[in-house]
């Protein structure tokens, strides 16, 4: 553990992983040696970090574009995108204090695999899959954040990611909440599902390099 | 003009609009039977103005995306995206307040040809080109919001516009200093003179449409 039991630090204390774990919908738990290798690795992790909340803010946007229509996921679609966009600059302003490189656009394999499973043009479920798929981003980012948290000394990084990980919670449940709208409960379960299961399939090959969906 | 010369309205006094032209870099004015068009169609108008500042916002992210090593850039135009976002979000208030559909993705036929000219791979030119497109944007955003603010006489319309036009001054000239970093002041100038150009000859056939840049 990070910190003592007296945790004279004056941090706050990090949560124990597994009560963490036990709300999230993830079907694989990421390994403690990604956390180890993550904390190792902090200009990677943060560099990465920085384009993952760019990316959401984006996506959360686009979704705003999607469906004008539906004024209760505008409103919190463009929230959530006004909070990501925050976050990104919180950790801009990290790396530029320490003149740590942003590194911009990348490859995020994860991502993308899960991306790849949204079949436009076909709604209802279209509209459920991009808010599940929003979802699975915020709960597996929230995840990755607990368990570095178990093991990160470096005092700003343990601030930021103690105030994003809640967030991230909150996010994964709005999207599925939004999701859930006028669907069937049993049906968005038994959808959520199928989405959790790739998405435990790709993660068991992952927590293998310091990316936070690596 | 909208408001009497004793204004007890309460509302701001509008700039006259050939004070706030004559600061922007534009090389042809839209003419006021455009501001009476869109005063005559807010719906049409808030609902266009809504997908904008979304687009901007987005615009602004993927810059970021584009040049990471470019830290100033990187936290301007993420500050920058923070405000459209914020601005997205008080339009499409407005709009749920009155049960105005938002409206969602339209064809821009102006904006998709200014950025047509954007050519990728010719750096320095293509970086300096995305933000002199940037500018142009802001600044005709900037000289329409000032034009409808002579005639509109919604009060929250007034309200927003009279706070985003001195934003969107602000985001011109942003784009146009962060463009002219490195790149010699006259070859700047040119450079920008013939988006000016092009883009008068576009505004040339505009004004006919309650649309923010139609």
């Amino acid at each position: 553990m990070r910190r003592s039991a007296g945790n004279d630090s004056g941090l706050p204390e990090p949560i124990p992983f597994a009560e963490v774990y036990a709300t999230l919908p993830l079907l694989h738990p990421t390994p403690r040696s990604w956390a180890e290798l993550a904390a190792a690795n902090l200009p990677e992790f943060l560099a990465d970090h920085a384009v993952c909340e760019q990316q959401v803010a984006m996506y959360a946007l686009s979704l705003a574009g999607y469906y004008p229509d539906d004024a209760e996921l505008v409103e919190r679609v463009a929230a959530l995108a006004a909070e990501e966009v925050q976050h990104f600059r919180r950790v801009v302003a990290i790396l530029n204090q320490r003149g740590w490189p942003l590194g911009g656009r990348r490859k995020n394999p994860w991502a993308q695999s899960l991306r790849e499973r949204i079949v436009p043009g076909r709604d209802p479920w279209t509209k459920v899959d991009r808010l599940l798929f929003g979802a699975l981003v915020e709960a597996r980012s929230c995840e990755r954040f607990t368990r570095l948290l178990e093991v990160v000394e470096d005092r700003d990084v343990v601030l930021l990611l103690s105030d994003l990980g809640p967030a991230e919670r909150r996010h994964w449940e709005l999207f599925y909440r939004l999701a859930g709208r006028g669907i069937d409960a049993e049906a968005l379960a038994a959808r959520f599902l199928g989405w959790r299961e790739f998405e435990a399939g790709l993660a068991r090959g992952l927590g293998v390099s310091p990316a936070v969906h690596g």
